[in-house]
């Protein structure tokens, strides 16, 4: 830990730098970040500083969510949800540590990102990175070979946090996975139907699946003359096309990991195509592909995906893509990813709809990611047995992101609550009857709210309305108490109508049903 | 950590054990739980014994939730949320982990049972121990003065688990909260219309909500002659008298925590005092308790929370009780606890009702808990201002416990998945048929299935049906494709109907639409 003195030198120099973005009015996201720092600073100290203050903030890289943003939340986890349902998943729930070996050996380099539980005595603890790591566990444990189940839940990543772009240190995965040994293809699809499904109910603006195989890119390789056991290191460097142009890709291969020129070239010319079906029918006539079985298997499979994608209705969005390589060591077969296309940049030709290349289209950033992992549940099991699984994650924190900003943008509110109507009086010493009238109400299934004052103003119980969206008001007096009445006011209109008592539940009911 | 020798000595004879009991069919419990001590013992030697075989299981005192449970716990939640959103509450979620410094000190004792996470560099962080200092801290950090939330995750304690009696390490807390200036008893009265109302609707038999005042317990003692000092110990004393007799407890005060026998017989006058509006009322005018100003507001305000709690119709199950201590330091006013009466042992007396003493009812156990905490959020406040609180936190782990036991007694099937229809062939080669037809129904909106082989047996695929309760099978054959329709089966009733293609849609609705 670095001296005390030196931290506040830090707190000191960092308070400025803070005072200066502010002074000059620079963006928010840099001033939150420069903040950040200053936090962190302030944390190291924590209570020591004399003035045995709080450091009032989250963990780095967490955050908390408002009723807002819960609303918006809820909303999209509605929708993946019942996409889930629809395709009759199963759901099940896992902890949130599992033992320290379970994760162990399974992610690669990225493992230095698994969070570890101190050392308290008993067990060694790891935050979950995946759910699906804690999935094959589960299905090894329990001896199931086949199951389609669904999995939301929070994981944890000790990344760079990159907030303003929505990666967390601790965020949402929503999985769908297919477990068991059918026909080649069919579950597949299925996950590539879901994707299109959910990417198309939630909004996003328009997007594409890119589809691609391990095996095509291990026989592609392969037959490109790259050696064996540089496949991983090449498909890791592959994997970052998305993000950087091809000659630094190539510079990579041959500068850092060792390749020849030619070698690398001719990888740049398969991982330039995109198609569809026929791009797969073209590479099966491809003399050097068809030296590798690999490759072909893939791609013959690659036409089968397709026949089943037709049939789903879903080829207008799906591109096979050489580039597409994917991080983890855990996948087998097939292997895809949506990504999300800047509006007006990437237009839906005719072209891409036919399966061809979409080329145009400029990746706003991968929102679902999957593929066929076959081996990972026997890595579980004593005796080795298999279950072949399938599925696909979706990448719900940037969808929040953008539905956030999203309704930032827009004019509407966002509602944070479903009060269909508020009890409210209109003079003193009413508090009973309030009371009275909103248990009726609550009885009755209604959602209703009433202010916990004796004697609240009617103007602050109107204002408390319009500010949280309830359409309703039941409005109690002198007058309408001896009435057996209760004026109700619709809050948009400001109309107001005396209802009878004994027609209130079936009045507010009519009027709120589309809520 | 112990010698590897030793541990292996140690696994040989916990085997025997194991063996042992299962050689005399002991209780599955029995059995599970010395199972679980070999699977830790084993654990603890993980890889290294040569055989580099995985441990499969859960962290101690975890479990996953198969299908099954969970469709038990969202039937759960979906009661419990519709009663937080019916009060108008909203939601927010805060991270599993906090800052290490924002839980120290706020729990006494249990402190010890916070999980720490490893000094990995950076911030020192632990496993929330509950929603409530989160909550507190959100409240501060966003200086929000006043806000009806509530919040369903999970919490985590190092403590003994004893799974089968649902106490787990990590479980869910279902938080409902009011923070604000109000008056007096408002807010608090619906906290307990809450309880009221979720544990009815769960119907899990017949319960009692305790209601006290911590007010009342300090002016109590202090009455009795408790030195200042000896409050909160004598306080968690007295909160053992629903598992211990008062002879145990009396010994505790007298010989463990050095009180009188004198003041500890006037604190059992006391504590065996049960009743409603009327033992308030009786206290107010006891010679001893008028001598404590804090005990007299305490009791002020149960009579006000009572005439609140009849305009909220709930005093049927309300018990004044003077022996309910609850242990978390953090509360200031009206605490309270609901927990369920054994059925049959506990008839709903015309006494209990008035708010007599419900003297012979044997409490199960805790089922919700709360109470008002008004100077949590100020320890979080730089200026130390303090924003009123008072909540309940609905003890979900006994519910689910309960209601899979019913689940399981009863011959009922619990659904897992919410499928409407099967998609299915009578004959072969009619994949591509069978995935045009379930493209419809996914398209239109309905839940339906398709098995995931080429060539699947209609007996296989009917008995999916039977197993996972799916009401409906469309069938297809060469005669229906010729036709045009599909062969609607009723799983239930093996009836069938020929129903045309355009129809198909609107039938199964029909025919699930109270599903």
């Amino acid at each position: 830990m670095a001296d005390k003195a030196q931290i506040q030198d830090a707190i000191k120099t960092q308070g400025e730098v803070v005072r200066k973005l502010k002074s000059e009015k620079a963006s928010k996201e840099q001033i939150d970040e420069e903040v950040a720092k200053l936090l962190e600073l302030k944390a190291q100290i924590g209570g020591d500083d004399g003035k045995n203050q709080f450091v009032l903030k989250t963990a780095k890289g967490t955050r908390d969510y408002n009723p807002r943003q819960m609303a918006i939340r809820e909303k999209v986890f509605n929708t993946i949800i019942s996409c889930f349902k629809r395709h009759g998943a199963e759901t099940i729930d896992t902890p949130v540590f599992e033992l320290k070996e379970t994760l162990t050996g399974k992610y690669g380099e990225d493992s230095k990102l698994i969070y570890d539980l101190k050392d308290q005595g008993g067990e060694l603890l790891s935050l979950r990175y995946d759910l699906t790591v804690p999935f094959a566990r589960y299905l090894a444990m329990n001896k199931i070979t086949n199951i389609k189940r669904y999995h939301i839940a929070k994981v944890y990543r000790r990344d760079n946090p990159a907030m303003t772009r929505g990666r967390y240190r601790e965020f949402y995965q929503c999985d769908f996975d297919i477990a068991g040994q059918y026909d080649a293809m069919i579950p597949d699809a299925e996950c590539l139907k879901i994707v299109h499904e959910i990417l198309s109910e939630l909004e996003l603006g328009d997007f594409r699946i890119k589809v691609n195989d391990r095996r095509i890119l291990d026989g592609m390789f392969a037959v490109c003359g790259v050696p064996d056991d540089k496949f991983r290191t090449i498909c890791s460097t592959v994997d970052k096309l998305d993000k950087m142009a091809w000659e630094d890709v190539k510079m990579e291969m041959v500068k850092e990991k060792g390749l020849s020129e030619e070698v690398a070239d001719q990888i740049g010319e398969y991982v330039s195509m995109q198609g569809g079906m026929d791009l797969a029918e073209r590479l099966l006539q491809d003399q050097k592909m068809l030296q590798s079985k690999q490759a072909c298997a893939g791609l013959s499979d690659i036409k089968l995906l397709f026949s089943y994608l037709q049939l789903f209705q879903v080829t207008d969005k799906v591109v096979f893509d050489l580039s597409l390589a994917r991080g983890l060591d855990y996948y087998t077969g097939i292997i895809y990813e949506g990504v999300l296309t800047q509006a007006g940049v990437a237009p839906v030709s005719n072209e891409a709809q036919n399966g061809a290349p979409a080329g145009e289209s400029v990746s706003v950033g991968s929102v679902a990611g999957g593929g066929r992992y076959d081996g990972l549940v026997g890595m579980f099991d004593p005796k080795g047995r298999k279950v072949p699984c399938v599925g696909v994650s979706i990448g719900i924190e940037r969808i929040f992101s953008i539905l956030e900003q999203k309704a930032e943008a827009s004019a509407q509110k966002v509602r944070t609550t479903e009060v269909q109507v508020m009890v409210a009086s209109a003079q003193k010493n009413l508090l009973e009857q309030r009371l009275r009238l909103i248990t009726e109400l609550w009885n009755a299934g209604i959602k209703a709210e009433v202010m916990h004052k004796k004697n609240p103003k009617l103007l602050s119980q109107l204002q408390h309305c319009e500010e949280s969206g309830i359409p309703l008001v039941a409005i109690l007096g002198e007058q309408e108490l001896k009435d057996g009445v209760v004026k109700l006011r619709v809050v948009a209109t400001r109309e107001e109508f005396d209802i009878s008592r004994a027609d209130l539940v079936g009045e507010i009911r009519r009027r709120t049903s589309e809520a």
